[in-house]
C-alpha cells in the first residue's frame, strides 16, 4: 500500500510517495514556480540521479499531473499504475477548532477548509487548490487532510486564550492555535521510542527550529502549549517574522510612521526576524557566516534568537512542572550544532547539560546530553511526510 | 531632612512626605478629580483621623498648592514651614534610553521628558505638569526625577531588542524599556536584606502584581529582563490590558472588523485583561468573588492570569540559569494569598515549594516557602515612595 503525500504552497508543491509496508520513501519531489515562468519539477529516488523536468505548468492541476506522470514514467518512475496510489495525504495548515485530528476529505470538510481560509489566508487557499487538483486527476482515490493545528487542539483554555475580550474568541475565533503540529507530534512519539518509555509519562519540550520556528510543551503525548499563536507570527523570531512584540508597537508605528495595517503586517512577516535585525539575510547560514566574520548585527540577531528559544524552554518547563527531554528538530534544530549549544548553554541549574562533542553532528538522531544530565537532549530529524502518510493509512483502515 | 514625593497622573496626584532621618512617613495623601467637578484631597497621618478636603481644584498647580497648605496647616499639618521640604522627588514614567538612574531636574531634563512623551503619551505629560506646578510653587526647592524605566536600563541587548527591523530601534527607539522599575528595585534590595545576603550574588524573580502587573529578572541586583516592553501593555494580562498576544491579531481585527488602530489600541488597553475575559470587572477582588460564586468566566480569567505569571517565572529562571528567591509585591502580590498559591502550585520540580499556612497573610513582609524549599518565596510590600525619596536624598548629597 502506497500513500502520496502532498504539501501545496502558493507557487510550489512538495510531494513524497511512501510505501507503507516498510514506511520507505519511494520518491520525493518538489515543483517550483507553478504558474510562473520557469516551472520546474525535481524528483529524487534513492540510488538514482536527481531528475529535473523543466516544462511550463500554468496551474496546480498541471503540476500534479506532471508529478503523477513522473511517478509513472518508464525510466524515472517508481510505480506502474496510478492505482498503486492507495490514498493521498494532504498537509493543510489550518483546521480551526473543529479538527483535532486528521480527517477523510468530504464535501463538508472542503467547506470547512474554505471557512478557515479567513484564519490562514496565505496558507489554506493553496492547500485547497492542491486538494481540488488531486481530486480532479484521481477522482476515485481517497484523500485525507492532515492539519498543522490539530496536534495543538489539546491545549487547555488557560494556554490558548488571549487576554482579549472573550467575545473575540467566541465570535471571531481569536485564540492560540499553534502550528507545526505534525512535526511536534512526530518528534514526540519518536522521542518516547528512543528513550524506551511510555509517552504518557513523558514531559517534552520540542523545538522545531527552521526558517519558521516554534517550541511546544508536550505532556503525556499531548500538546499543552506552543509558541505560535493565532497565526504563525507569534513566538520566536524567525527568518523574516518578528515573533513576540509589544502589541502597542503596531498602533504606534501606524501613528508616527503613517503606515497602513497592511504595511505593518508586511514588515512583521517579511522584513523582521533575523533578517530585520541582522540586515544580512533570512537564512541562518548566511547570518552565521557573517557573525563569524565579525558582523556585529549578525551576532546580535543570533543572540536574540538563542535567548528567545532558551526562554521558551523555561516557559514550558514551568507550564509542565519540569521536563524529561528537550528535542531539537527541523532545518536548524537538526543541523546547527552551534545553535543548539548556544540555546542549551547555562542551564545546569535545571540539570540540563549538553555533551558538546556528541552535539557535533548534523541531521542525525542522537542523544546529545551528558550522561549525568537530569534532562535528556535529543536531536530528531523531523518527518512530517511520514506522519501524514501514517495518519492517512490509519483513516483508510 | 524631609523629602516630598509626588506621583502625578492626568487627574490625580499621590504624595508622601518622608522624614529621611528615620525614613518615616509623616503624611500620605491623594488628590482626586483634578480639573473635574468634585475635586478632593485626602490625607493620612499616623495616629490621626483621615482628613478630607473637598474644594474645587481647576488644575495641578491648585492641587499641589492645596497639598502644601495641608502639610502646613495648623491642625492637619505636619510641618511648620515649606522650607522644611528639602527636596521634591517626582515619579516619572519614561526616561527613554538616556536615563538609567534618577536625576536632578534641569531645563535639559525637562526638554528630554517632553521628548519622551511621544513614547509614553498617557503618562509623561501629567508627570511634566506636576513638575512644572511644583517648580512654580517652590522655585528654590531642588526637584528630582525618578524614572519607572531606569532600573531596567541594564537589560542586555538580547533581552531588550525586538525581532523587528533594526532601524526601528535606532531611528524610532522601539525596544523593550520595562516599567515598575522603582518597585522591582526596592523589593530586590529588601529581599537581599531579609535573606542577609549580598545582592550581587542573588538571582531574583520579582512579581509586581496589581492592576498593572510586571515580572522582572534581577541578577546580582540589576534588572536583566522584564515582562513589560515598549509600553506597559506587554507581558502579563492585567486589569484591563491584554498583555502578550499574537501581533497579527491587530491587522486581522482591523481587516475583519473594520477597526481603526485607535479602536484596537483602546480595546487592548481598556477592554481586555481580566475584565475582557471575565466580563465581570477589572478588579481582581470582584473577579475572585464571582469565581467563588461559580462564575466560569471569572474562574477562567484567574486561571489565565496565574498561568501567565507562572510561565514568566519559568522564562526568567531560564534567562538567569536559576533563581534564589521569588518575590511577590504590589496590591495583588502582597495581599492575595490564593493568587500566590495558584501561581506557585506545581513547581516542586524546580525546588519551589510554598508553605500554604505561612502564605495566609496580607500585606506583611514574610518568607512563605517551606523550610526545605530550594528557592525562597518572599512577600515584600513595595514602597516606591521611599525608594524615590532615597534617590532624591542621594542626589542632593
Amino acid at each position: 500500500m502506497k500513500v502520496l503525500v502532498i504539501n501545496c504552497g502558493s507557487s510550489s508543491l512538495k510531494y513524497q510517495l511512501i510505501n507503507m509496508e516498510n514506511e520507505a520513501s519511494l520518491a520525493t519531489g518538489l515543483v517550483e514556480r507553478i504558474a510562473i515562468e520557469g516551472s520546474k519539477l525535481t524528483q529524487k529516488v534513492d540510488g538514482r540521479e536527481k531528475y529535473v523536468l523543466t516544462v511550463p505548468m500554468k496551474n496546480h492541476k498541471e503540476a500534479i499531473s506532471h508529478v503523477i506522470n513522473t511517478l509513472l514514467d518508464d525510466v524515472q518512475g517508481v510505480i506502474k499504475s496510478s492505482d498503486e496510489i492507495s490514498a493521498v495525504g494532504h498537509r493543510v495548515v489550518h483546521g480551526g477548532e473543529k479538527y483535532s485530528a486528521s480527517v477523510i476529505i468530504t464535501d463538508e470538510v472542503m467547506k470547512d477548509l474554505e471557512e478557515f481560509s479567513q484564519l490562514a489566508p496565505l496558507h489554506n487557499p493553496p492547500n485547497i487548490i492542491g486538494i481540488n487538483a488531486c481530486k480532479e486527476l484521481m477522482p476515485n482515490t481517497p484523500m485525507v487532510a492532515v492539519f498543522d493545528t490539530a496536534f495543538h487542539q489539546t491545549m487547555p483554555e488557560k494556554a490558548f486564550l488571549y487576554g482579549l475580550p472573550y467575545e473575540l474568541y467566541k465570535e471571531n475565533h481569536i485564540r492560540k492555535y499553534g502550528f507545526h503540529g505534525t512535526s511536534h507530534k512526530y518528534v514526540s512519539q519518536r522521542a518516547a521510542e528512543i528513550l524506551g518509555e511510555d509517552i504518557k509519562g513523558l514531559k517534552l519540550v520540542t523545538c522545531h527550529l527552521g526558517n519558521g520556528s516554534s517550541v511546544a510543551a508536550v505532556n503525556g503525548g499531548i500538546s499543552v502549549d506552543t509558541s505560535m499563536g493565532f497565526t504563525p507570527l507569534e513566538g520566536l523570531l524567525m527568518g523574516t517574522r518578528c515573533g513576540d512584540i509589544d502589541p502597542a508597537i503596531i498602533p504606534y508605528l501606524m501613528d508616527v510612521k503613517g503606515y497602513s495595517y497592511e504595511e505593518v503586517n508586511n514588515i512583521m512577516n517579511k522584513k523582521s526576524g533575523v533578517l530585520g535585525l541582522s540586515g544580512v539575510s533570512s537564512d541562518f547560514r548566511d547570518i552565521e557566516d557573517a557573525a563569524a566574520e565579525g558582523n556585529e548585527r549578525a551576532k546580535l540577531a543570533l543572540d536574540v534568537f538563542h535567548y528567545r528559544v532558551k526562554k521558551y524552554i523555561g516557559y514550558f518547563m514551568a507550564a509542565m512542572n519540569g521536563v524529561d527531554a528537550i528535542i531539537f528538530t527541523a532545518g536548524l534544530g537538526e543541523n546547527a550544532a552551534e545553535t543548539r549549544e548556544e540555546i542549551i548553554a547555562d542551564m545546569e541549574w535545571f540539570g540540563i547539560k549538553m555533551d558538546k562533542e556528541k552535539n557535533k553532528v548534523r541531521g542525525q538522531e542522537r542523544i546529545v546530553s551528558t550522561d549525568d544530565s537530569k534532562v535528556k537532549i535529543i536531536i530528531i530529524p523531523t518527518n512530517e511526510e511520514l506522519m501524514i502518510a501514517r495518519d492517512t493509512l490509519t483513516l483508510l483502515k
